[in-house]
This record gives structure tokens, C-alpha cells and sequence, in this order.
């Protein structure tokens, strides 16, 4: 097995790098960092983060890596290195376990990841840990979630709650009715596909962002995230340009609505970024650079928790966003 | 149980280093390297590498951080920072979660390890999958599986086949009316808590060791794995002092023999290294210094494959050792 997807990887070409002294198959892979690394873990699990039953095998492998360096994207950090951790039950099949490795290497590829290492072992259920390594000269270039300031301008790299709405629509195909095929076939892209946003972290960081979350558990979650870390208020006023088109038809197909998927249905893997307003100009450019469609979605207020309005002003309150959504009462906004 | 786990590895010292700038809680870790990393990942997962019934859960935080760190161990590096994935099943209960973290921490305690970050997921089956990193200031220091020559001679750090037959007690409470009840004790707790040598490991590097592996899958596998990555055969003549006290009663209660133990039966987590004979004395006083018992158990020869005798002369052939087991007929020894 772990030859299969070693082979597979190096057909990526995924295994060779400039930091990579020496790679798979010894007790550890020996890499020279470039001064100051970043390290990010993320693991997915059939049945918690994707169904094998619905998720075609290059999917899940796709998902497992983007995911994780979404995670070095909203650090700013230029991705290295990658670990992969494989639980492999009895019936995976050895076309599943290459759709799997190919996954991997095109994502790997595309972002100029080095798989380096990896474990392979036995599990009564799929799962997929992985590793991820970026580097930087200095660590004061990373931006963290803790930097936001009152008056700092809220910017998300495009548009959101598109995975949601592409995870409703494999749950039930009848949803898919609500809308032209070719919408319908995106945001179920968005689902599968999600793509780690290596560039326009980057852009943001050097643009001069002062807090930054990649948007993995939702808006609302992740925005509470950050304002938390940075002892701050997030005030967000989603416009429709915030918003994937097709989602408002398959909210209201599934009998919710957009707001409320965004509040609190996560995995578009966007950058929410906190700018100061000097700045901003600067980073919607340095963003749309990066092939991205960037929104202003809001303000850093004083205060706590996350005040999240949608298009109609409605406030969202749903879901698991009740958590994060502390507004203190006659607080300014 | 992200917050519980953090407040259990802060109490144990397992969470601030000098390398660690920015530990867990934000999108990742931020570290500053020393010059050179070595990098494993090591996952167990529940019914595969250890069983809940009856591996205590300190047991399965300090088995899943240990057998990482003694990938680092084999390769002479200092450890640094250890990240930790979790897949929880729903019926883990508090005290299991604080059971595994107090294991995780009392292991980076004692080997000097910084958890720097962390997931927690869901999932139908308890696993930990570790991702740990050493350090160093030059690649060259490290000791990898394939620079063992012909004339080397190999060294153990220790005694061997304990942990294997410490599973066979844990699996059959009646093969312990074979022993006096401190030797099985001693041999169970071989496997439930293995040591990472890191002390045996730096001073074998130091002592100038041509090539190192840990002892993780049985003696015969891993000889196999070094023979193969340095292009040479390992005859191994196993003394009787090589072989724990006490596993020679459990072999023969349970109808099998030590020699065949070792061939297959693994995770004792010592080292096996190939060091130049002249600089055998100062490797062997070295391995002495850090409380281990090395022994003397063979030397590299020409040609390909392993050769594994047991203290009666007999030579193994049995189990998982067969793919390893490739002698050349006719070719020296």
C-alpha cells in the first residue's frame, strides 16, 4: 500500500522539493525550514467529514490536504511540506487507495507541497491525518487571529456558503430541481473540491492584514474565532456579492436560509481577514491578483462576540453560531 | 475537549519550549527550528495497535507520543515539538480523555517535547495520530537506516521480545501462572509503556553509529529494513542476555519460542544500530551512560537480507520474518 501511493505521489510530483534533504522511508523525513516554520494538523474521517459513499476517492484525498493547508494560507506561511496519515479498513480497494494518493498529489502539486512522510495502518474506518508545514524568513510576516483592532475593516477573499449548499444538494439530489445544472454542479465543486487559498493568504499578509481565519466551521463560528483571539467585536453585513450564487435557491429548497447556512455551515475555506482601513485598498487589489473576487463584509467594533446580518438585515441567531453570537447588550456595534 | 486536553498537557509542563512561538489555539503552530528538522508521524488506532479493554487510557496517550518520539530516537535527533490528532468516538468518556492526555504529557515531560498543537474529530473508532519533530544543527549528524558497511558490528540498546510477550499476558491472564508476578509485571508494562531511547540515540549518533532503526516491528523486520536500505546482509546472533528475563517461560506457555518472538513480534522500541568496530568500545560505554543495557547481537556481512539466530544456534524462519528472510544460498555470511 504505501508504495502504491509513493509511486502515485512521485507521478505527482509530489515527492522532491528544495528543503527536502532526505524523504519517505526512513524513521523520519530531514528537511532544512526556511527560518521560521508553521505547523498545522488536520484529520478527516469517513462519515464525520466526507462519505466514501459519496465522496468519489480523489475527492477525499483532495479535501484531506486542501483543508489543511487552508490552515497555512490564513497564516500567510509559503506551504512546504506535507504528513500523511492513512487509516485504511479492509475493504478500501487498490482503485480507491490510488483515487485517494492522486487526490493528494494534485492538490500537492498545484500548491507546491512536498509529501514527505506519511504512516499507513489499519483502521476499521477510513480516516486521513495530515500534516502540513509552511514556511517564512521571520515570524513576524504570519498573521495570526489575534491582531484585529476597533475600526480595522472585515474583508472575506469570495464568496461563502457555497459548500454548505453543495453538501445539501449530495445529501438529497432532489434539491438540484431549484437550479440550473451548471450552478448545481458548482457548488457541489465547492463541497468536494475546496481549495486552499495559498495565494491570496499571502496577499493578505503582505498587504498588511492585521488578523486573519481561514472560514472552515462556518462565518459566524470563525468570526467569533477571531474576535475572540483579538478581544474584539466583528460586525458583519453580508452583501449577496458575499454570497455563492445558488445558495438563497437551495436554502430555501431545503426550507432555511442563506444566512442561517452561513452562520453556521462551514468548509468554503475563504480567508476572513481583518485590514486596517489604510490598508484596504491595497489588499482587495493584492487579492484580486490572486484570481479571487473579494468582498468588504464588515468592521471591527469594540466589544465581544459577532454581530452577523444578512443582505436583508436580518440578524442570524441559528444554529451553532448561538455560541460565539455573545453581543453585549447597549454595547456599541 | 480541545480545552480539557490543553489545561492536562499545560499541568504536565508539555506546552511552552524555546522553540515555540506561537503554540496551540490559532490557525497553527509557529516555530523557530534548529537549522535541520526530522519529521515522523505515527498513528494507533483502537483494535489494531492497542485495545481499550485493557490498555489504560495513560497507556494509549503514552504508547502513541512514545512510539513517535523513538523514530526520532533512531535517527540521533533532539525532540522538539510533538502535534497530536485525536479521532474521539462518542462513548470516550472524561476520564478516558484525561487519562490519554495525562500519558500524552508525562511522555513530553520526560523526553523534553513541547505539544505545540493539536484536532480533535470525531470518529466511530478511538485513534491518535502523532506527528513529531527534532531538531538538529546539521543534517549530517543524523543517522539514517543506510549507511551500515560490511565489517560493522550491530548493537542492540537493549533487550528485546519483552513488549511482545507482555501482549501475550495482556491477551491471556493465565500464561502469567508462568512467571513470578514482578517479572510479568515488568513485561507487561514493556508494552503498555514503551520508552523512545532519545538518550541512547543521540549518544549512538555521537558515537559515530553508520546506520540506526528502532525496534518497532520485531528484530527480524527491522534488521530487514536496515539491511535493505544499506545494500548489505545483518547476521544477528541473539545472546541469551539480548532477550528480556521471563520471555522465554511465556514463549514456551504459549507454545511458541523467543526466537520466534523476536523474529516477529515487536514494539520494544530499542535500538538497533551498526557501528564501525573501532568504534564499538566508545558506542557501547556511550549506550551505558544513558541507564541502557546494550548488547553486542552481530555483525553487517556482504549480500542481502537477514540472517537471525536464537541462543540455541537455531535460526528463525518463522511468521511475518519470511519477507525479510532472503539469504543468497551459498554466498558468506
Amino acid at each position: 500500500m504505501i508504495a502504491l501511493l509513493q509511486e502515485r505521489l512521485e507521478a505527482a510530483g509530489a515527492t522532491v522539493g528544495k528543503r527536502v534533504v532526505l524523504g519517505s522511508g526512513d524513521d523520519a523525513a530531514v528537511t532544512v525550514p526556511g527560518g521560521t516554520t508553521a505547523t498545522s494538523v488536520d484529520a478527516i474521517v469517513d462519515g464525520v467529514h466526507f462519505r466514501r459513499s459519496f465522496f468519489p476517492p480523489d475527492a477525499i484525498g483532495h479535501k484531506a490536504l486542501a483543508v489543511a493547508l487552508s490552515d497555512l494560507a490564513a497564516m500567510g506561511a509559503e506551504p512546504g511540506e506535507a504528513y500523511v496519515q492513512l487509516g485504511v479498513p479492509d475493504d478500501l480497494s487498490k482503485s480507491e487507495a490510488i483515487g485517494i494518493a492522486d487526490g493528494l498529489g494534485a492538490v500537492a502539486a498545484d500548491c507546491g507541497v512536498v509529501v514527505a512522510g506519511g504512516d499507513v495502518v489499519g483502521s476499521p474506518v477510513l480516516f486521513l491525518a495530515l500534516t502540513v508545514v509552511g514556511h517564512t524568513a521571520d515570524a513576524g510576516s504570519l498573521v495570526t487571529r489575534a491582531g484585529a483592532e476597533p475600526g480595522d475593516a472585515l474583508l472575506l477573499s469570495g464568496p461563502v456558503v457555497g459548500a454548505a449548499a453543495g453538501l445539501r444538494l449530495l445529501e438529497d439530489e432532489r434539491l438540484s430541481d431549484a437550479l440550473d445544472p451548471r450552478t448545481a454542479a458548482r457548488l457541489v465543486d465547492r463541497q468536494l473540491h475546496p481549495r486552499a487559498l495559498i495565494g491570496a493568504g499571502l496577499a493578505l499578509a503582505r498587504a498588511g492584514a492585521s488578523a486573519m481565519i481561514d472560514v472552515s466551521d462556518g462565518l459566524g463560528q470563525d468570526a467569533g474565532h477571531l474576535a475572540r483571539a483579538s478581544g474584539v467585536r466583528c460586525v458583519i453585513d453580508l452583501p449577496d456579492s458575499a454570497i455563492e450564487a445558488g445558495v438563497e435557491a437551495v436554502a430555501a429548497a431545503s426550507g432555511t436560509d442563506a444566512l442561517d447556512l452561513a452562520a453556521a455551515g462551514g468548509e468554503d475555506y475563504e480567508l476572513l481577514a481583518a485590514v486596517p482601513q489604510d490598508r484596504l485598498p491595497g489588499a482587495l487589489e493584492a487579492v484580486r491578483g490572486t484570481a479571487s473576487d473579494p468582498a468588504l463584509v464588515g468592521r471591527v467594533g469594540v466589544g465581544e462576540g459577532v454581530i452577523l446580518r444578512g443582505p436583508t438585515g436580518r440578524e442570524a441567531l441559528a444554529g451553532g453560531f448561538d455560541q460565539v453570537h455573545s453581543r453585549v447588550p447597549g454595547a456599541p456595534t
